[in-house]
């Protein structure tokens, strides 16, 4: 099984941006992190990161017929972004919205998510543990389904 | 360690209301799959459900001083029991909010909790494997404290 | 056929309370008479009060299978309970809303019941006959579909 | 004792419109049943349908001194006619608001009506049972009366 | 000079309508007294009533090359009848809006006039005196650009 | 083919009214030339305008089994008539919503349209050429079916 | 009979002030035309112009028992000093708004008036003559009284 | 005299929960503070404590008769429960509000009391004093009357 | 201790203005009241009134370092005046705010307070009582504080 | 005359994303038959699509002195992206917004352009022929221009 | 060049009242730094502080002839005082609007102004700063114009 | 120091787009004029313009470490984006916004800034001298720091 990891805009300063709202952990650790706990559920996990909205587009387009599921953590892209959205409607990857903070504990903009409508599900505030809680849940979703 | 899971109002009727929404799967075969998978986590996993807000508060504030983490899924008072979210913020356990469906893919009043902004996060759509990842998330997290 | 009688919070204290609204009929008196009206129609009419909504959740979930028909006066929670619309959803048993004063003609925010999008309907402000007619409705409903 | 029948806009076209809302009644043979109804409780019943707002104020003036009921289907007019909702209220007739299907499960512009406030009250969602139970309310509010 | 006063739905029941709101002069009464003190101003008044918004647009369109002024008491429509606005705002004839009662004193929805924004002004609440009063408006405004 | 242009309010007005809005072009210039244009392409193109609601209704009622497709601008209707959108909804004719001017570019209540939802789609802005791309539109249509 | 006239916040600069909204008559020219038009109708006229808010209610409370009637233009206080509105609601002398302009006319917020609801009426719109149709109603509002 | 005071969810934990918010001092030494205090004013004071909205609901019922006022804390039910609002309304006797910490300088949703417009009164931010005060006030008040 | 009592606008009228909202009580008896309470209690009062905003500002500020207490009622102006509210914000006493009547339970607007977010605490609807409640809370919250 | 049609976001899948709402035709099929259909009425039709919002503005400001006029289809852009507008807004060719399907059928969210004020006129609902009666609408603007 | 300098309620306490948000700065010393600062730019400055807003309505008008410039930070006036917004309007001299604060940093009701509109520009959260800046701007201005 | 100025979507068309709202002066003489201006006041100021969203979130995360100083014009994502409002405060350089014309007295939508909050300040509406300000606001923010 193939995952992707889409981390949206802002998300290469993991680590250095605001620690006390996101943590101490770069963006390399925890992909590197993320990887490795792939492997041991037999996952390949591939990851990218953009800050732009159109890339973010382009990615998901590209993970038709590729991937078996999606974890997708789109950022502040999350409480505007309809053509996100579409992008995710579009494709029959399952995508599941990922978030490190809890979003419903902050400003009041960050507690309505427009992509999450058309996800599978959401996690959020579970800090970089949410990523692999996620692929937990692909891995327990795919299992069940081919038996 | 120990878990309290709480389900809320109509939940005892798992597996009959609304299968399309919920699964088929009974609320005594949840609770005995969550029970197993804590014995293999190392998690005593206690099981409470309740239909009345007022008990649930009970419940919770009991919880003081005998577990390490709630798992609540507290049904359609998600979107209006300020009286619980009270009780979530009055307690020093950390409590984690769980839907079984996406919420955000429903009715527009199911896409506002009232609760989340006092919990230390939440989980909504992955079905009932997001009590699993719930402990799961206990897990890790009082793991890496411990070290 | 059976047919089930609920009245929410506060309505044991009518004919006492706000007679210029609710008028002067109490609540025991216009349970006989509906037993009474039932009978002539062949129903036979159970009636039960509570003011706490868990409760009235049980009562509906243990009217699975024992009632043909459920008239709800809900009162006050008409107008925030989606624990018990969650509740109304969740059995099979068809539900009729029914208010004895105009809930239009009122205070804005009675104006609005989250339970009577998940009924059959909704009779309001025609006083306690509002019950009667209710009680008609099961038996032309009942009639037209064994024919 | 004398009653009046007004359906509002498009329900000419009952039982060919919509009919998994609306059913497969003809406006026909709903009018020639509520007569037919009305003989055995004793009430003249009297029909008019209209498209036009105008029209259906007319209608509503004329009815003083000449009905001592009017049931009434606004039809769309219901959501926005302050017009029709001053007619109901400029006359001392009483008047009882009929849907046949459940405004309040259906657009949400359809949740709210502007002239039952003006109204004794109103039924909702209950076919056209709906037109006979109103028939019943003002046999009964009249015999009460006249003891 | 020629004005046409136009009074909208349900000024038909004027003095028998609401006669706190709306006093107990009837209809005819007020026009008579309104033609007898425009001969004293030396201005021709025409009036006409309807309960149509149709015929209310045809009226004032007819209105065009004929009247120097109108007066238009909208009824309810005055809420709602972007229509009207339109008819209004179409042609090059002065209206003056006018209400009996005062609108800002009433239910919320009244005092919010779709109508006025097109018009040269409003007076409200001065009871039939508005009336009076607005065609000392147009006596006062031609004087002046005739001067 | 046959098709009906229905225009509603204040559009008998067209050419004199507003000008720098609406265009020069008089009504009957406008309905000569599209029954022209329906000639060219094979559709007999029959026309009709009214400022009344009710009479919008019955004209749409009217087209039941005698055109193929309705061309309706509703003027102002567009805004605030759900009688008129009811009345599109209850008609298997399909009805292409046209407005001359861009309502989106006027006053904010311009620019929701309560008819729109039902109808096929809305041309808005292009000037009278919006009636012929709406016989254009109707002509691939059902060649398109026929084929 | 004795009237005051109350000139609001920047009324003061009339003429001088944007004159396409208000004219170019000066408020020393309009104070002295009132004065003589009261004295034809028989009405002592005084005037105040004030730009304090606090000064305004000091002057309302003032005309306790010294004037009939108030015709008060609380220019941009209008939109929101309830203060005003509380002073006059507090007084038994009758207060009627008056405006030189539309005010639905211009910007939104200026379109609702805080004191309209306390006062008998409102006139809008009429330029300066709005303050003379204001003494007219005065004295017709006394006459009739006095028969 | 005898004064009833009832205290909603959460309030049993006074004195441990947010202290910063609600102070140290806990439940039970501020029931012996009023009680003792009570005495003094020559009040017999009667405490209950709750989490349950329906229980509140029945206390407040079972107070008609035996008191002649109730200090009521309905902690969050304080900001939607329509039902403890219907119950208040439904008794006679007069009901004071009391809120421990200022609810206008916290969360929003906390600066809206459902309740408070069937009380008599509502006293916020005194702390413990609140109760004291309240029952002062209706010492007071009955000293008033009585003479 | 001195404890200084601000009245704002239209309390000069207290007794004369509305007396079924604000009693019969007059402002020079209340004023007497409350220095004789205040004796009692060996609190010196002052008392103002004003009807200016800017007014009572400027006395707000002049409290510094002069009074430990100041009981604020602002009238009106509390629904709106975020001056007031900036000038409570910038002194160092504590301020209360005192409504005689129940703001929750009268106009709509009436509800909001801009002030009371910056107070210590909230007294409304207790009649003339609130302001030696108020009296009663500084004499208790000083002895606290200096034992 | 050369005319650039512009898709915006998740349009290169045009065909298979969603068919029940935007028809089996792919892209490339469209863009063939435009160009082809354009030559018929002698126009140059370029085309292009991207899933970028700042390339989409630079392909707006590419156009100035290059098109005649473009037709642009912003995808989800059309609900938020006031950038866009912004670019629309300063280029001197003129826009005619598209859309596939009805946009006012669907969600809310879709029924808000922020980008139809400033184009010349809008499209919806009509499919692919969509872009051929904007081709058309060119065609005809031109035309009479020129004449 | 002459420039005046208005400071509203509450700046009088500059320095002093919640130095974290304002500085340590008092008003003198700016005044005189800003004195000083017009000196070098050729600019005679003036300045005026007020707590009432009809005194700094005053001050606007009086402004009129005398200075090219004006300089004004409304307080909390900014928020919702329309008269002095029509104040600013009425005049013909340019006003520049400064915060010392980042207004759109604060609390939700800071970040709407109701003067911006009228004014030149604003300049907000660069401190004491604003005030040279602002100066500079006129130095700037007039500069240019005067070449 | 060094100083970047940012500028956002459809700036480059500066001078040629809307000239009466921004002005004459193209994006490169504005440029070549800040940095002489910032030469003279000894602060190197580089300068980028981009239209993509993504491309500007870069260029801010560029800026870490490298500028004292950020002058950000965001163009129209100043009312929606979210991701750069997170760009902005995920980096230690202070931002200052800058716009050309006044936001406050154009479209409603232009009055809301979602990146201000997180900016130092703002300046709004003094033409490109905006930008000359800003520069400014840095030389005096480090001379004092410097100090």
């Amino acid at each position: 099984m193939r995952v992707l990891v889409i981390n949206g805009p802002n998300l290469n300063l993991l680590g250095q941006r605001e620690p006390s709202v996101y943590g101490n952990t770069g963006l390399d650790v925890l992909v590197k992190a993320l990887k490795k706990y792939g492997e041991e559920l037999g996952i390949l996990v591939d990851h990218v990161q953009t800050n732009s909205e159109g890339e973010l587009i382009d990615i998901l387009h590209g993970a038709i017929g590729r991937y078996e599921g999606i974890i997708l953590n789109p950022g502040a892209y999350t409480h505007y972004s309809y053509a996100i959205r579409d992008a995710v409607a579009s494709i029959d990857v399952p995508v599941l919205e990922v978030h490190i903070s809890n979003i419903y504990a902050r400003e009041e903009f960050r507690s309505r998510s427009v992509i999450a409508p058309v996800c599978v599900g959401q996690i959020s505030g579970l800090g970089i543990y949410g990523y692999q809680l996620a692929l937990d849940y692909f891995r327990r979703y795919y299992n069940e389904k081919n038996v």
